[in-house]
């Protein structure tokens, strides 16, 4: 190393930009599971841009069951210096480093997520069906790469504080009333039983931002209402009276657009 | 999704700019392990940069056993635009396409190795020593991420052509004669045995880049020779005689910089 390079390399920066584009269920950040592989019914296209179209692109790829995507968190908000976030692993209140975190909020907006290759699709134009995705519909994907399991699956690999899939409630927990679950089945065409199992695995994570769990907001009841919207759906949910599951109350279908 | 994004996304690009630098014992190509966590001896230092070097950017980060490097392959040549690569893997001779392959010659020169981390230096600088790593010395680091064996271990991934370690020699088809291993003990200082085993481990590996085992260069005795720098050493290597194993030749010590 020359002297004088490491400023050399500071003040050096690179330009990436998408080959893909991430076609998810979720419109919003609120929703989308912490991480990639907690929801296998969350199912995302990678629809290629058309330099990168080409099946020669992704010739030999069928040989792998699982992909990275390496994304761009293009909504988040830009990173303002913070050396620490919040996880809400750690109930939001302690703080972590950022280089100890997966938040989306970091000196450079690369997100990685590990995905099942469900299918290769050729026509109308190449993408890849994935499933267990955790990204915003929209989100820049800047590199597919296959996973290799001999050398990046380690199971024995330590976490302390990050150890085990979030905390999850049972699927007793979860209380969908019959005239909602047949609307989210009956409404969502060919994708119907999915759309409800996705939204009932969804509410069985623990999706309240835990620095909000106070009763701020709450009804006269004095239980707070959440929303998502998910596939097409706006959900909104609530504790249950005894305080140990949550239900559904309310699933308005958006308007549906052409270019969707 | 209204219309025209695509193509707005199309037009797009972010920069991305390292936060640390890597130390590595590989001053070239040549002789890097072609996945992180093949060789446990590979040791490297993330260095942060000065403006990420505070011990709060990594606090919580020891809870972890192992971490991600999201990289910036900085030798590999620019991207022409091939679709399609030779990885080794398949002798050199097959074409895959480069979102089937982890070459570093991709459409974002992004690298992700996972290695282990030893240990969090905090002086003189803040920096992470960590084994495994496969990438050449002063790569830029773009991300640091923790690894989360709960979601990203998946061990029954399938990987059918590139399934297994790459195929590596037995430790006794490595012969270093005894004057060399003693020159690569003693002249590596307090690294002496950790260098002479990185050479053992790295010359078990396949090096020889497939598509040059013709004998193109071959000495008189029909046998070409090869070299690499490793860890402030220039090491020649060439098959035995019976073809089965590989023999060093040559170490040479390199003109040691006080900037290294």
């Amino acid at each position: 190393m020359k002297p004088g390079t490491a400023s050399v390399l500071s003040d050096q920066s690179f330009g990436v930009r998408p080959v893909a584009r991430l076609r998810t269920p979720f419109a919003d950040k609120f929703g989308v599971p912490r991480q990639s592989g907690l929801v296998e019914e969350a199912e995302g296209r990678v629809e290629f841009l058309p330099e990168f179209a080409r099946e020669d692109f992704v010739r030999g790829l069928d040989a792998f069951s699982h992909v990275w995507l390496v994304t761009w968190f293009h909504r988040s908000a830009e990173w303002t210096g913070a050396a620490t976030v919040r996880p809400p692993r750690l109930g939001g209140n302690d703080r972590v480093g950022v280089f100890a975190s997966r938040s989306p909020n970091r000196p450079n907006a690369l997100g990685l997520s590990l995905v099942r290759l469900l299918a290769i699709e050729t026509s109308p134009a190449l993408a890849l069906r994935v499933a267990g995705i955790d990204a915003v519909d929209g989100t820049p994907v800047l590199d597919v790469k296959p996973y290799l399991p001999w050398c990046e699956a380690l199971p024995t690999a330590r976490a302390d504080w990050a150890g085990g899939a979030p905390c999850v409630r049972e699927a007793e927990a979860v209380s969908i009333p019959p005239p909602i679950a047949e609307r989210l089945v009956h409404g969502s065409g060919p994708e119907g039983i999915r759309t409800l199992e996705l939204v009932r695995h969804l509410l069985r994570l623990d999706l309240q931002p835990a620095y909000q769990r106070s009763d701020a907001g709450a009804d006269a009841g004095g239980r707070r209402t959440w929303g998502m919207t998910v596939a097409g759906w706006n959900i909104r949910w609530r504790a249950t009276e005894d305080g140990r599951g949550v239900e559904v109350v309310e699933a308005d279908q958006l308007r549906m657009t052409n270019d969707k």
